[in-house]
């Protein structure tokens, strides 16, 4: 038995690919480590067309619900071992030992923010504690809050704060940011901005929601904290298999999904698409199916 | 008053680019010749992440009501007789002599099917007729259907369509089918297939539903009808504005939305974009306006 496509991964890029390979008739697998991924994590989603609210989970279940009304073929718990290409298929090989043979693959592993790994931090994670300020920051209108990373992506996340928050604290644990000077000269200007250097983050602290940040030998009340120390792009089981970039992402062509293999696309937040949000995983979901059905017609 | 961004267009690519606009605290307008344009057609999307079945009407009009939460200001009716830049920024003058200020601007105007112009094209639209194979092949289950147009639209049509149709009539005007060679040998492989050239396609008959079409003086029983014969993008008004390509789409950075001019972003089927979905203009349009808000932050 051969599969016309395997998707792998299991977040919106996955389950919205599920969709659209289904619909043109492809027998497809879905090979997920677990269904919704970060996604799970949301726990309200406010910018996705079409809901004006609702929880990552929610969101999940009516993608999962597609895919199994159109017949997809879902494996959770999989980890895998290598992929390989036979001629002109694929073997996929899991950790269960189960091989899987297909004639093109759609890889949509997601990626995960890199953790501070201090006490707090996963327990307040959705209460208080978010790592997407352009998912998040109108949450947190009116409040205090800290950034933690002072690279680009936190000086962005700052700038996001500052339409909303009283008070932004922006700790890095170098003597300087690493960030743009134009973003930091831009920060310096609002009154509410205030940069901590030399800040080794050591805690979260709260009851229900988070209340103040430990670093160094101070404690800083604040009803939010952002982390933006980087990303880990799932993408350790490719090396040597299909193209990355430098932060580790897929490098695809972002017309068409191609990667540099033949018969293997990617989509979502794995790949070097500019921007990691929900609606655009999905999209680029649908858009690796489209591409991956023209290459099996076409091959 | 000047606006930071004003949008031109009224789908799921200029609505989304609202949500994310005025979650990022832009003053943002929307301008619409109609709320909703294509979509409005839709019956019924099921390939839309997250609804396992919805009308077009339905979800534009979730969208809609996400855009006025945010306090996006929609105006409809609206047509624009031209857009100047004026130093950084730029001036739309609408044809009811308003001239509106903006500092960037998102470019969402979509396409229209080219038609056939023939009694029942209209009447029968979403009760038969399609112009979208990729969203109404499934709907198709078991039946006979006709697609008009032997271009590689068409074919890519009858393709979608083999794997739900009992019979598949392909007709063009031309005595010859003007796609691609590998996709009419792929079709004539399949007996479900036959084509018809030198059609002239005159009329459509039903009654709450398509029953046949007539060509030249035959009258053709068929429950389905997809017409592909080209696409007009709402560019009109651009024309030396910004770069266009042959088929009149506006010439997009697939990563970033940004067009020839700085501060201009394009969106959705108006685009270049490779494929033409509904979610994938939803996620254009996100792009667009996130690149917008970097493009105001750092101007």
């Amino acid at each position: 038995m051969i599969f016309n496509l395997v998707i792998i991964g299991g977040g919106p890029a996955a389950l919205t690919a599920g969709i659209y390979a289904t619909r043109k008739k492809l027998k497809t697998l879905i090979l997920a480590k677990q269904v919704g991924g970060q996604t799970l994590l949301a726990e309200n989603i406010e910018n996705f067309p079409g809901f004006e609210k609702i929880s990552g989970k929610e969101l999940i279940e009516k993608m999962r619900m597609q895919n199994e009304k159109y017949g997809v073929e879902i494996k959770e718990g999989i980890e895998i071992v290598t992929i390989k290409k036979e001629n002109k298929d694929f073997l996929i090989e899991l950790k269960n030992g189960e091989k899987i043979e297909t004639k093109s693959i759609i890889i949509a592993t997601g990626k995960n923010p890199r953790r501070l790994n201090i006490p707090g931090e996963k327990e307040f994670a959705g209460r208080g504690v978010s790592f997407c300020s352009t998912c998040d920051a109108p949450l947190f209108d009116k409040k205090e809050v800290a950034v933690i990373g002072g690279g680009n992506s936190g000086l962005a996340a700052a700038l996001d704060l500052a339409n909303y928050a009283t008070k932004i604290y922006i700790l890095d644990s170098l003597p300087k940011m690493a960030g743009d000077e134009l973003l930091i000269e831009k920060l310096k200007q609002d009154k509410k901005v205030k940069f901590i250097v030399n800040a080794e983050v050591k805690e979260i602290k709260g009851d229900k929601f988070v209340e103040s940040i430990v670093y160094n030998n101070k404690e800083l009340p604040v009803g939010g904290i952002f982390i933006n120390i980087g990303w880990i792009p799932a993408t350790e089981f490719l090396k040597g298999f299909v193209n990355l970039n430098e932060e580790g992402e897929i490098i695809v062509d972002s017309k068409t999904n191609e990667t540099s293999i033949k018969g293997v696309f990617g989509a979502g937040d794995v790949t070097d698409v500019k921007y990691k949000q929900c609606v655009i995983a999905a999209a680029e979901g649908a858009k690796a199916a489209l591409s991956a059905y023209n290459y099996l017609t076409s091959n």
